[in-house]
């Protein structure tokens, strides 16, 4: 009996290989599925079926693709009105190999969520896991806002019953396995610890402190992201998506080819570091670090084709997740990177890192700057500098009117990466003189420099 | 924070990498580091301990090597006297990035085993998990024989108390991480399954649903296998070894090599199929096949040259485990394969493979042969052909008198590979008319032939 | 600049990736192209043109679906009609970066093969290497007989003068670049070597030290194998094939849904090694060992799907090489291997194999079996057992009744291999008492008995 | 047969390996020769021979570590007087396989050099390829300095002569094999493309075209560099060295333990781009982009630990090529990159990047600022900016005091590389106001902007 794990970067999402004596089950399959069909003939085992635990808003999932290469039967809950697989009804059962999934209406993330538990016959009738998608996470529970102000309410109340009532009682000894890992933005507060057990939740996991009024009124403050690309991707997961696999062939594309593609209206995203794209890039690029890939969606249209500058060309494979969230056409990259296009001498802009220690000088000697927080309005309260304004960096576009034109801009978030999107967002929109602080306010934490909460 | 598992094929041995912001801790590692080594350098962690729960028995542990590599500091046990790393005391606590590692007393596998329970401070201070060696295993506990005849019931009484005085407080919800899986002879009965935590060991265990007297009657009538190359196993890691990774360099020998140095005293290790060793092999080489390759730590001794016969030279990497167990002399193996053993004309034997269908009907014709069972006396118990006669393949060697030499024999197992090895010993011993029922017991349980228990 | 030689086992095929300065082509792709695709990623290039020499008969070539995923132009001759694709003119030139490819007309293989010759701009003007398709090979040259025996002579003539009027005049030092390797059936004796020059050739390949009329003589009196499968890589090939890769999905089968496939009329391609199969197989199978693939396209048909019997999963990697030869219903894999299949204790045949001192024996005293040698005729020729009677195995089932039914027959050829398939099409044809010689012809002769030429 | 060509980029040094029917030679083995085993593991083959050109100058030899794990025989010329290995008699041949390697004194390049020529016996006897070592490259011969001035005349008319009398008259159909490609510093102009022949070369190679006088003329004109490493590498490969493999555990270290080590005087690499590296970076460290990785011979000593940051720590692999020139004390690399320097607010320096345009601009505005050439002395007399002054970035410690300090320093190179180096050279010398010149005189001839010859 083998149990897998994969994390798909892009949007911290975890998809479960179940797989037991010639038989395999997948749960919430990433888009390119060929990591299941390689673990399936490892183990030289059948996938017999596909769970979804719900229909996912910030990737498309791979069930249909992974179906129609398989034969594998898709089940899903009732909500929405899906256009391919099965509806399972609760308390439904299935078997894989030695082991027995049961279905579990989990309501409340939305109304169709549903969780798999998880028998192992060779050992007992006891639960031994539980799938428990966007419902329950490590450390916090799953959003109730998609439904919108209406609904929040009712489905807050949902959540709370089905983990009170519906998961807990399966057992401290019950281990979970749900849908995301920290990063995610469908959970605030998701712990860096990807494994734990119902019983380790109902002790620890702060929402699960709260008594069930307590735990409603906090749902019903919170605030989450809600970005642009989250539309399109419910829309590709109701109709099923069957493309495996990222596009494999990024064509190479040499200054000449790039600076055309460019002039006829393709984005330009730029997946250097924070401080290699500051001093020289191409105007008109986004600066979107590896690691921040998922802001792709906040800030391109899924509608025009998407040019990339990679540091290294490993780095393709990576930005290459994109398709995951809807960009399926990534359709070149940059040959011989930035060198090359330098080596044209085509223009590039800049703009320039400062440290903290530079920062705070700045601000000892009165010098005349303007000086921006783009990190989120919560992390904001939680601690900035005195003379910083708010402004979260995926609000900046809109609002970038509130900036001062005629004054140096700081751009300053935790640690570099926001704040360097944010500096670009300036230099897009006519700003000249703009500064990124790097190592942003963890560095000026460290320095012991002073904080206003 | 990660925690990932590696499981060391040859004697389903389980270590574990835990590491946790820019810390790690390894728990009982194999020799072969350098996979902890890469864990590390793409997490980006410092490698600060080496955790072992006890001294191994059954293969070579890699704490020095590794210690040696990144001068992390190895804890262990009060039994026996290392030569090597540091004692830990019982509550002694060790930090990990943001993980508090507690070191717990749990004897009764041998006097000086450790658990460590590992506390997760970003999310609380209840337990996620602890790392329980060979105390517990998912559906199985440890064997408490190592101490002989005299030592076990006060080992299989400190075992029970280990187990419900220490670990089970620690709260159902707290995941296990054994050091062993299914097919180690650690345990009889481990399961399939490698997770597993406390509640549902508590719930489900076999061991653990007995009363304490119960278990105590039960493990002293347990009898294990005690392979003779444990002995020298125990020795290596009282001393620490050093060496990293197998050998990487076999040397490829032509059949006029490998014969020469078959000539010489060389062991041969056949490790093709049982269906592909009987029709054709060489005259004194041992069939063991690659699933079955810890049969080797009985037969081959570890003072001789080992030469290697492989279907595919992909498997040479498999076989390297054997260094795992002390062979550290995999000498070379045989260019070309069997094939160009046959081409030079060199001799070879034969056994012959029969299906379980005409091994029924040479019963039912009353055919004159001997029918040897060469599964364990459990084994054999549980369900054996009438007329066989049961000489456990281990025993094999040391009994080879009790099997006629004037029938012709057929050799059965539960699938055919064990029966294989046995077939192999006979004609080594000069037997000619052997046969090997493939399929075994399994195949004339399917076809519903008659089994007497 | 890069030249990488790719070669695809199957049948010994050649393709060519030449890239320069962010530009590339591939010679006579293969129809799984991302290889092509990895390395334009890796060196950062385009690839421009797809160069065929010739319409292949051996293989589906790859021109069309790398094309299709990459833009580049193909270029092939005027023969056949193509439906696809571009027809080049003699002594047209391409620029691939700083290289000048130029099209050289070189008939006689078939009337439409186009040799590359490229210079090296940055070096000079002369040729630095060509690739010559199935124009000439390492010491060989192509065989001149698809326009059957009324083109023959005419082709013949046209080959001669290709090579000595077109090839070699570009000089001594010019590498060439063949479109296959030794093993290939599209010559007969071509080297292990795989690298070579014009000089070379002109100094030492045995058919170009004839005179005209001596080599015309003896392409008139050469005889070659045709597989029927030829006639369908034509029309494929004619058409142009657009999928790309291998199938990745196999599907694991347990033996209960194997054998209801058997049943239903699925082909068994067993690849094990030839004693590997001999000692136990399922009926109907047929024996194709890993090393002698494309025999698949003698023996099973492309009408019926093809299920596979490995010795390890890792070859299923291999196997799935068929689909360059036509095979795309390669539909699942015994899950388990043979093992499975005894363990169900399902019916298996066997054969078994004798090693040559054994054969030598028999015949010594005078056994009454029948010695049936299983090599081409001019092998045949080369030298034989004095009794033995020549069927090839190509032709074995067509001429199977003139075999006696009343013998034991022995089967050879110069390992075991052929020998090995060809025992298996005995006892396909109900013949009982089949034997295989092991190491065949080659141990025969290295224990010095007497052979006949 | 196969002849498989190994790359070792830090040099662009060749190595070779050469197998057929179960035996092989390695000419001019790496150190790390895991490469070599598993060829030679796959290809079924033993290791046979280490033949050595010559005593290499720019990097270790691994021919002792191979020898070690294989037992091969090293073979070299007289010159110097090795401390291991066999030495070469002019005309002693060698068996591998089917082929024989002919040992051939060339002098030239150092006195001991030998050229291994072989043949195919399978085809004939004539040599289908020579290893030329450092005498004969595709498009250039080797270096004749080594010897001194008094040395150089002697040596470039053995060079000459064995090229003439030696090599050539092998024939122009024979592939040559020479140690080094493009990029080396062991011979000024080797063409990018990596293969050739000695006819191709007595056609195209510049050198060939001249006369002997000429030839010995233009050698006594040549100058090269001299990297300081060379004298410690040529040490080293008289004794022969026998590690294998780079270490493969880099310490990954938090920024306080990087900057204790920093301030205890270890040396720190910055290997990320020109322009990551210009906008911040650790004060003190160097910059060498990974593809500039051999400069770090000229300026990091070998006495201290090295310690590296890395833009991804999958580039530590290319790093640890390193070793390979003499650094064995690649020490740790900053856990979290730049990034996490940042983080803890520790200082920061950076110089400026300008591209082409902007430099343009400066120059036309008659800004006040100097201009400073970092290329070699002849690639600034092929064309450079009227008013640059030249310092070869390998002289530039040493004449740091020639370049003013009160005005700001524009460095320029053909792409930006060479020019980051010299930035920080001036910047670790004081120099505050510094500014690399992005893309370099490739950029500003595209532009077409004007050159002085």
């Amino acid at each position: 009996m083998i149990l897998q794990k994969f994390k798909s970067n892009i949007v911290s999402h975890l998809s479960y290989f179940l797989g037991s004596d010639g038989e395999a089950a997948v749960v919430d399959p990433e888009l390119d599925c060929q990591i299941y069909l390689d673990s399936a003939e490892q183990g030289q085992m059948k996938i017999k079926y596909v769970f979804e635990t719900h229909r996912n808003e910030d990737f498309i999932v791979g069930s249909k693709a992974l179906s129609d290469s398989t034969g594998a039967a898709i089940c899903h809950g009732s909500w929405p009105e899906y256009k391919y697989g099965e509806l399972v009804n609760d308390g439904q059962e299935f078997e894989v190999g030695d082991l027995l999934v049961k279905a579990l209406y989990t309501p409340g993330h939305t109304p169709g969520c549903i969780s798999y538990a998880v028998t192992d016959l060779e050992s007992g009738n006891e639960n031994v896991l539980v799938f428990t998608g966007d419902a329950l996470f490590v450390n916090e529970v799953g959003r109730t806002d998609f439904g919108g102000l209406e609904k929040k309410r009712e489905w807050s109340e949902n959540l709370y019953d089905s983990i009170f009532n519906r998961l807990l009682p399966l057992g401290d000894h019950v281990i979970i396995c749900p849908a995301h890992g920290a990063g995610s933005i469908c959970g605030s507060d998701i712990a860096q610890r990807e494994f734990s057990t119902l019983g380790a939740e109902r002790l620890m996991n702060p929402r699960l402190q709260l008594s069930r009024e307590e735990f409603i009124e906090y749902k019903l403050k919170e605030r989450h992201n809600y970005p642009p690309y989250f539309r399109l991707m419910e829309e590709y997961n109701i109709v099923g998506t069957t493309s495996i696999g990222p596009c494999e062939s990024y064509e190479s594309l040499v200054p000449q080819e790039f600076k055309n593609m460019v002039n006829e209206g393709a984005a330009v995203l730029d997946t250097r570091s924070a401080s290699a794209f500051s001093s020289a890039h191409i105007a008109g690029s986004y600066s979107i670090p590896l690691s921040h890939l998922s802001f792709t969606g906040w800030f391109i249209s899924h509608e025009t084709p998407v040019l990339t500058i990679v540091e290294d060309v490993l780095h393709l494979k990576e930005v290459s997740e994109l398709e995951r969230i809807g960009y399926d056409d990534l359709h070149g990259y940059l040959a011989g990177g930035m060198a090359s296009w330098y080596s044209q001498g085509y223009p590039t802009e800049s703009s320039r890192i400062i440290d903290a220690d530079e920062l705070k000088s700045w601000l000892d000697s009165e010098k005349d700057f303007y000086l921006l927080d783009v990190r989120s309005k919560d992390e904001f309260q939680r601690g900035h500098i005195q003379s910083a304004t708010n402004i979260p960096v995926t609000d900046l576009q809109d609002r970038v009117s509130e900036v001062p034109k005629d004054q140096p801009i700081a751009a300053i978030c935790s640690s570099g990466n926001r704040s360097g999107i944010g500096a670009k967002i300036l230099l897009r929109n006519g700003y000249k003189d703009v500064y990124n602080v790097a190592g942003g306010m963890t560095a000026w934490r460290k320095l012991g420099y002073p904080v206003l909460k």
